[in-house]
């Protein structure tokens, strides 16, 4: 290992660090091969070290002004820029995603954090709410402290270092301790050099954000039940939120988990609008199964049709496109095995193949596959997630069928369904049933594609997050960063600016409540 | 036990059940007597029928406009007025305490209520986000499902059948199995009757509301493993919440715990205002301890000094002051023995006794009890919660170490300051350290009281509550029972009206990121 590069090393607070003896190196999946730089993994020592910064450092954090956090992510945004190529080349190689993608990720990551700047320079999202005069009482939303965050192995930049979590629990004030995945660690270390260079600009606190190295499941796990730590986000497999949501509901002290644990977002066709505009819609659904290779939490992994001769077209349709897609190369051989392991389980169980594309090496295979309800509503594991360019078919002898498979699905992060005008107001009952399985529901549109906006929810019922009321996307998402605090009968002189009389932040607030930007 | 009596049954949505032959029967602390009434608990078959009937009502309770709940809760207001004097003896007989503070929380009751409806009617608290047009996403907050609801013993009306979590539930458009408390069966049936009435009298679904009897722990451990439950609220003890909240995260589904499980309500007395009113000061906070004998969450259960001449003629005024106070009965005998329990187990930890009232049999003696702050450093279990009308000075021997001992509390739901403006302003990071401990922060007042306003929080980090970012009191608290969905690319014909373009609700609305009540 060359002793004289950063990179590869911890990064605690603003100094690097390497006292570690254990080393991995990341996979270049469109070479096959491993990337010759070697990482170093964290130790407990390095992360206690990482987190007892992180906790003087939320000392100080927590009183800077939403004018100085928010100088603090545009700086991130511009040093992200300032790296130029070199981030999305080590990108690219990493995660093997094509580098338009990733420069449109990177617009992403850069845009959510300007998003989050101008949510706290505005101010409002503090929730103020006053009652006076007996008592006083005045209320807003607080910090909650050192958080521990997980990069995703599928977005190397907006999931990941100083993606939407990151970006999150500093807009609220909170510190962070990020977990690098272990498959994309150089692109991870540049962008902490990022966020460092932004620290050093702004005169944030040493400490208020620091990288750590690991391949195991302890380093996570380690994380998890540290005492410093007040919440995790996690973005990544049900397997492995599910392990720090136990971890972390077990401590003496428990915390909460934001863990989002993906989902294979349902979508329903029904058959009028088959009629309309089947081919078209078998076009668009396959590429919203195999964008990215289907690498997204977002991915429809779930269609569902009723018997019928439109539904026939449809399904013969979407046989013929999905033999003429092209195969991919997945983020890392370990999600490629997986996929490939999935597929063949399901086959084992019965699942019957409606197409594929001709494989090809070590790359991932657009699939279809097909059950009929009375098979899924039996096995209801056959619907779990398979993560990858593939989508399970489920074939209902009826309208009445699909109602029944729509009221035994799990949660999930979206839902979708399609239909003509008419068949949407005769349905009402359908979207009403998929509102209580899922965050968002998509009308005549396709599930990927999260837009980072006010209104975004990438959230829903167990197993697609815990808990359901949370967002990992959007503006929405500070609050899993927040708790409330009231002040009874404070003077003046020591309450925030957010609540004091005078309004001097000029933000919405409800006071005896009525919103309003008055004074009191 | 008479058979032709509804009383001592479970009610099952509108029907009344009585299949369990375990009976029990509350006892009347004033009397020290057991009461005749006898009360059958709740067999597990007769809380799956309530289960089973919340989850159709829910389907229906959802769809109901806001004004309807409104017009239900202001039902449910009205019957228990309707109940008259009734409703205050039973609860009197049940719970020892004085009519005027039950005819006092009667008017918290139905306050909350009716403050609970005019927030519906007004609407603006669904938080509706709408970013506009590609794509066209829309966001509110929806109720979450079934909830199972524990009454609290202290609360005989305020936090029980009809209590701040029922309403905040029912607000929502979630369904409630209620779990009465034991040691006021009597006052629950009657408040679940008027409950009943309400729904009758405005078409509320059967089931919308149903009230189970039990003693037994497994009583409610069942409720919380149950998988037709959406949400657990609970007020109580810290092992009755801990144990909740262990079933809740280890189902197969979890589901969030809302626990309030008490506090030690730390209260800070600095030495410049003990010299101002120090004498005035003890008073008013013998009377806070003293409060209902003791018996609130929010009892100041522990406060601090430095040493010092003004420090010591305060102690001297508190000394004399307790051994004038009354006694008092408390709520049950287990909860008298637990007191004394607790009480007893300080002393042979060797927590000096600083002062006591007089003994009287069978009833709750006040209590001043003394550590320094080294003993609590030593051993923080001193500080733990004895429920009841006492209270433990830490003696610390310098400012510094009040600093030492605020850096290491728990989580708490209230912590307070005296000081005179010159000490608060010099010992802003001393509230600063308290923030992190607590939901609500009191300057020179005391912590029991807890108005039902828009701006309270109670709650706070654990053990205080779980999780820290809910409130039990206040407006606020609906949001433990609702999470948000967003509408994608939804026709104007599918959407709820908060959400519609026109605002025909004429809500406050967060519109691509202006808040306004404007129509799109």
């Amino acid at each position: 290992m060359n002793r004289t590069s950063l990179t590869g090393l911890q990064m605690i607070g603003n100094n690097f660090s390497g006292e570690g003896d254990h080393t991995f190196r990341a996979f270049a999946p469109l070479q096959q091969q491993w990337l010759p730089q070697e990482f170093r993994e964290a130790t407990t020592g390095e992360i206690d070290s990482a987190l007892n910064l992180a906790a003087q450092a939320f000392t100080v954090y927590k009183k800077t002004t939403p004018q100085q956090r928010a100088a603090f992510l545009q700086a991130i945004a511009e040093e992200i820029i300032s790296l130029g190529d070199e981030l999305i080349n080590v990108a690219s190689a990493e995660s093997g995603l094509p580098l338009p993608r990733l420069q449109g990720e990177r617009d992403r990551t850069t845009g959510q954090l300007r998003l989050f700047a101008a949510t706290i320079t505005e101010g409002s999202w503090v929730n103020a709410r006053i009652t006076t005069p007996t008592p006083d009482l005045r209320q807003m939303q607080i910090p909650i402290g050192v958080t521990g965050i997980f990069g995703a192995s599928n977005f190397p930049l907006a999931f990941s270092v100083a993606g939407g979590d990151t970006t999150a629990a500093l807009a609220a004030g909170c510190t962070v301790v990020f977990k690098a995945h272990p498959a994309h660690p150089h692109t991870s270390h540049l962008t902490a050099t990022a966020i460092r260079k932004a620290v050093l600009r702004t005169n944030m606190p040493d400490g208020v954000f620091s990288l750590v190295h690991g391949t195991s499941h302890e380093t996570g796990q380690y994380l998890a039940a540290h005492p410093l730590v007040s919440a995790i986000a996690f973005t990544g497999s049900f397997k492995g939120g599910k392990a720090l949501y136990d971890t972390a509901t077990r401590r003496a002290v428990p915390i909460p988990v934001f863990a989002e644990m993906g989902s294979v977002n349902p979508v329903f066709f029904l058959p009028g609008i088959l009629r309309e505009k089947g081919t078209a819609l078998a076009t668009q659904f396959l590429q919203s199964v195999t964008l990215g290779t289907g690498q997204f939490c977002t991915n429809p992994g779930l269609f569902i049709t009723a018997a019928g001769n439109d539904t026939d077209a449809f399904i013969n349709a979407l046989r013929q496109g999905v033999g003429t897609l092209p195969n991919g190369y997945m983020l890392t051989p370990g999600i490629l095995a997986a996929y490939n392991n999935g597929i063949a389980t399901l086959r084992e169980q019965g699942v019957e193949v409606l197409g594929e594309a001709p494989p090809a090496d070590q790359q991932a295979t657009p699939s279809l596959l097909q059950v009929t309800a009375a098979q899924v509503l039996e096995n209801p594991a056959l619907c779990h997630e398979v993560f990858g360019p593939s989508s399970l078919h489920i074939h209902a002898g009826s309208i009445e069928e699909i109602y029944t498979v729509a009221r035994r699905l799990e949660g999930q992060l979206t839902a979708t369904i399609h239909g003509t005008e008419e068949e949407l107001q005769q349905h009402a009952a359908l979207i009403d049933i998929l509102r209580e399985k899922a965050g968002r529901i998509i009308i005549n549109g396709f599930p990927t594609g999260v837009a980072v906006s006010h209104a975004m929810v990438h959230g829903g019922p167990w197993p697609a997050t815990t808990p359901a009321a949370g967002t990992s996307v959007g503006t929405a998402a500070i609050y899993r960063f927040c708790r409330p605090v009231c002040y009874q009968d404070f003077p003046a002189y020591l309450l925030p600016p957010e609540l004091q009389d005078e309004n001097p932040m000029k933000i919405w607030r409800q006071v005896n409540g009525d919103i309003s930007k008055n004074s009191l």
